[in-house]
C-alpha cells in the first residue's frame, strides 16, 4: 500500500469538504442563524488545517493501482462522513454522534434515511447541508475533485472506477478529467433546470434548491416532515420526472448532447429502465385505484413512488406502506433493481439485471444446443468475460451482505419485514422501507450497533461493495 | 427432441408409480380401510395400463442428450405428481384437485408443506402414501429406476445429473447403475436403522415408519397435527440426529463404507455443514433460553429446529414462529443455505455457498494482487470453471425466481413476511415459514393461482432450476 498517496488524497478530501461547508454557513448567515453558521465555519477551519497537514505529509506522486484506488475512495468517503457529521453534533441539532454519522452517511450515499423525528426543527443551515451532501455524494466527491484538480499521473481511472456505478465504467472522453468535467456539467445543468421549474411551480426558494439536490442526487432528504405530500401537484410531477431522469445512464445524456440521438435511443439499459418504470407505474395505479377512486391521483401517486423507489431517491407523496401487498411488492423489487449504471442512483442496477438474464438464457441455450457458441451482447457489443464474471461475483457478494445484515439487524428484535426492508433499502441507498421503517417513520429506534451495520451497508451500496471489502481486507494494508 | 425416449421414460415412471401404490393399498387392507385401499388399487391399475401404452409407443433406443435428460426428468416428476394425487381425490380425502396436487408435489419434492387442517383425519393408507412420496422423492425416482432397470445405453448420466442435487454430480462408481445402487443401499440402511431406533424409543410402529420416511427423505409430513411435539424426548433426539445425518453428502457415507475415513472427515462441505449446525444450534439455544428456562429444553428445541430447517425437513417440536427475531432470522438463513450437495436435502446447498465465498475471495485477491493467478479449490481439487460458471448462473436464476415468486404470491394480498418466507420455503423445499405459514399453520388459505406458483417453485427447487427452465423453454421441444 502506498500510504503517502492515501494521506494526500485524504488531505484533498478534507480541504474540499471545508470549502463545501462555507455554503451552509452562508445560508445560516442569510437566515440569521449565526450560531449554526459559526459551527459550520469552525468545522470548515478544522478541515482546512487537517487537510493541509495531510497533503503535506502525503505525496501526489506514485502510481495508484486498483487496490490504492479502491482503498482511497473508501477511506475518503469515511473521512468525508466523519467530518461532515461534526456540525450537527457541535450545533446540537443531532447531539448523539452515531445518529449524526448515520444521517451524514445517509446523506452522502444518497440513501435519505433519517433518524430525525422532526425535520422541521432543524436550522436552514443544517437542512441545507443535509441536502447538499446528497448533491456531492450523488455524482461523487472524487469525480468532483478530478474535474477541478489535475491530480495524479494517469491512473486516476481507478478512483473513478471505484466511485462510479455499474458493472463497467466507460470513459465518455479519452481523458478521465474531461469525462469528470462533462459529467458534472450535465449534473449542474439538470440541477439548475429542476430548481427553476420548481420555483415556477410555486415552491418556496429554499425548498426548491434543497429538494433539487435530493432529486438529482437521488437522495431523498426532505425539508418537511410530510416529505413531498404537501407540495402542489405541479411540483410533485416535476420531481417525478426529474427522479426518473436522474436514474438514466449519463452516457445517454452525453450521446444526446453530442447529437447521437439514435445511439441514445437504442441504449438497451435505458429502454429497459423506462419500460420497467412504465409497467410498474401502470400496475400500481390499477392496484391502488380502489384507494384514491380517481385515475389522476392514482397515476400521480403510482408514478411518483415508482420513480422515487427505482431511482433510489426515497421521497414520498403518500404512505405507500398502507398500499396493497402487490403494489408494495413491486416497490420492493424496484428497490432491488435500482436504476441505470452510470447514473447517480443506487441499487443493483438494471444493466446487471440484464446481464444476469442474458447469462441465464445463454446457459439454457448451451444445455439445449451444446454445439452452439453464443456471445452475450449489450447494445450490439459483446460483453467482456471480465464484466460477466465481475457481475456474477457482485451478485453473490450483494446477496451475502444483504442476508448477513438481516441477521445482525435481527439482534434488536424487531419484525422480519422491518429488518428485511431495512437491509434492502440501506444496501440499495433507497431510504424508506416497510412496517416500522415505512415512509412516515424514521430509523431512530434502532440500537447503535444496528446503525453501524446500516452505515456499512449504505457505504458498501454506494461504492458497490468491492471498495469497502478491499478496505477491510488485511492484505490491502501490507507495506511494499 | 427425441419424443420416443420421452414416451418410454414416462411409461416407466407410470409403471413404477403403480407398483409403489400397492404399498398404501396393503396398509389400507391391514387397517381395515378397504374403500381407501381400493382407491389406491384403481389408480395403480390405471398407471400400469397407461404405463404399458407409453412404453409401447416409446422406445428405449436413441441417445439421451442433456436436454432430453433434463426434459425427461421434469416431465417424469410432473407425471408422477399428477397421478400420485389421484388417490387423494378419488378417496375424497383431499377432494379439490389443486390441493391434492399441491400436497403430492410437496410430498415428492420433500417440501412437506401441507394444505390439510387436520392431518389426523386421514386414513392410514393416505398418511402412508403421503410419507412414502417423501421417501421416493428424497433420493429420486429416476435414481431408483436406474438402480433396478438396465435402461438406456450409456447416457443415463444426464438423468442422474438432472435429479441429483448440488453443483457437480460425482459418480461414486464408474457405472451410473452401480452408483444408483449404492446410493439406494445407503438410503435403505439409514431408513431401517432409524425406524428400529424410533420403535425402541417407544414410538408406535406406524408413526416410526412414516416419520422415518419423512426424516431420511428430508420431507417433513407428520402423522399428527402437532408434528413431532408430542413424542418422547428420546424420539425427538433420534429424529434430530437423523435429520442432520440426512443432510450430509452421500459421498461421505460411501467413503466411510469403503473405509476411507480420512477423506470422509476432510470433506470441506460436510465440515462446513456440521459447523453451521453446531454454531446455529448454540446461538439459538442461548437466545431462547429465556423462554424455556432450562438448558436441556433450550438445546433440544434449538438443535431439533436447526436440524429440521437446514436439512429442509420441516418437522417442528415447538412453534418457532414465536421465537425471538434473532433465532427466527438464523432459521431463515438456514432455509436458504440448505444442506450438502449429494444429499436428499433441498436448498441452495452448502457447497454452492462455499464456492461463492471462494469466488468473492478470489475476486478481491485479484484486485489486490493483479499479477497473482489463484485457483479455486475444494477438497484439494481445483473446481472446474464450468462448475463455477454454472454455480454463478444458478445463483442468479435462484434469486430471480425467488423474487418473481414473491411478486406473484403478493397478488393474494397477504403480508410480506408470509409471502417472502413462503417463496423461500417452497423454492428450498423446507415446508414451514413464518407468520401465516408458521409451523402451526398450513397453506390451504392461498388461492389456486398461488398454489400453482408454489408447485412450480417446489419442483424447480427439487430439480435445481435448470430442468424446469429447459422444460418450459420452447427451443427444447423442436423436432429433429
Amino acid at each position: 500500500m502506498n500510504y503517502k498517496v492515501l494521506h494526500y488524497i485524504v488531505g484533498c478530501i478534507l480541504k474540499f469538504e471545508g470549502l463545501f461547508m462555507l455554503l451552509p454557513s452562508l445560508v445560516g448567515a442569510i437566515y440569521g442563524e449565526y450560531r449554526e453558521a459559526l459551527g459550520f465555519i469552525a468545522v470548515a477551519l478544522l478541515c482546512e488545517i487537517l487537510g493541509f497537514v495531510e497533503t503535506t505529509i502525503g505525496s501526489r506522486k506514485g502510481n495508484l493501482y486498483v487496490k490504492e484506488g479502491f482503498a482511497a475512495v473508501s477511506l475518503g468517503w469515511i473521512v468525508l462522513s466523519l467530518f461532515g457529521c461534526l456540525p450537527f453534533v457541535i450545533n446540537g441539532e443531532i447531539p448523539h454522534f452515531t445518529d449524526a454519522l448515520f444521517e451524514t452517511v445517509s446523506g452522502f450515499t444518497t440513501t435519505g434515511a433519517s433518524i430525525l423525528n422532526n425535520v422541521e426543527a432543524l436550522s436552514h443551515a443544517g437542512l441545507f447541508w443535509r441536502s447538499f451532501t446528497h448533491w456531492i455524494g450523488g455524482m461523487g466527491v472524487f469525480v468532483f475533485i478530478m474535474a477541478i484538480l489535475p491530480m495524479m499521473g494517469g491512473s486516476t481511472m481507478n478512483l473513478m472506477k471505484a466511485e462510479s456505478t455499474g458493472p463497467s465504467v466507460g470513459k465518455l472522453l479519452p481523458k478521465v478529467r474531461d469525462t469528470a468535467k462533462i459529467l458534472y456539467t450535465i449534473y449542474i445543468a439538470l440541477t439548475i433546470i429542476e430548481a427553476i421549474l420548481l420555483l415556477i411551480s410555486g415552491m418556496p426558494f429554499f425548498d426548491s434548491i434543497t429538494l433539487t439536490f435530493g432529486t438529482v442526487g437521488t437522495g431523498g432528504f426532505g425539508v418537511r416532515n410530510s416529505s413531498i405530500a404537501d407540495y402542489s401537484h405541479a411540483s410533485q410531477i416535476i420531481i417525478t420526472v426529474f427522479m426518473i431522469i436522474s436514474g438514466i445512464n449519463y452516457s445517454a445524456f452525453f450521446l444526446i448532447l453530442s447529437k447521437h440521438f439514435k445511439e441514445a435511443l437504442k441504449m438497451e439499459e435505458v429502454r429497459c429502465y423506462l419500460g420497467i418504470v412504465a409497467i410498474s407505474g401502470i400496475l400500481i395505479a390499477a392496484n391502488i385505484y380502489q384507494i384514491y377512486e380517481n385515475v389522476g391521483d392514482a397515476l400521480r401517486h403510482a408514478f411518483f413512488q415508482v420513480g422515487s423507489i427505482i431511482s433510489t431517491t426515497g421521497y414520498a407523496t403518500t404512505d405507500f406502506d398502507a398500499w396493497p401487498a402487490f403494489s408494495k411488492t413491486i416497490l420492493l423489487l424496484l428497490m432491488f433493481t435500482g436504476a441505470c449504471a452510470g447514473s447517480t442512483a443506487g441499487g443493483f442496477k438494471i444493466s446487471r439485471v440484464v446481464i444476469l438474464f442474458k447469462t441465464i438464457r445463454k446457459e439454457l441455450s448451451n444445455l439445449i444446443h451444446p454445439q452452439l457458441v453464443k456471445v452475450i451482447k449489450m447494445d450490439d457489443h459483446a460483453v467482456k468475460d471480465e464484466v460477466i464474471r465481475s457481475t456474477n461475483v457482485f451478485t453473490a457478494a450483494y446477496f451475502i451482505i444483504l442476508l448477513f445484515s438481516l441477521l445482525l439487524l435481527s439482534i434488536d428484535g424487531y419484525d422480519i419485514t422491518t429488518n428485511f426492508t431495512t437491509a434492502v433499502t440501506m444496501l440499495n441507498n433507497v431510504g424508506p422501507g416497510f412496517n416500522l421503517v415505512g415512509p412516515t417513520c424514521n430509523y431512530s429506534f434502532f440500537s447503535d450497533f444496528s446503525k453501524f451495520v446500516m452505515i456499512f451497508d449504505m457505504l458498501a451500496g454506494r461504492l458497490e461493495i468491492y471498495p469497502m471489502l478491499i478496505f477491510f481486507h488485511p492484505a490491502c494494508w501490507k507495506k511494499y
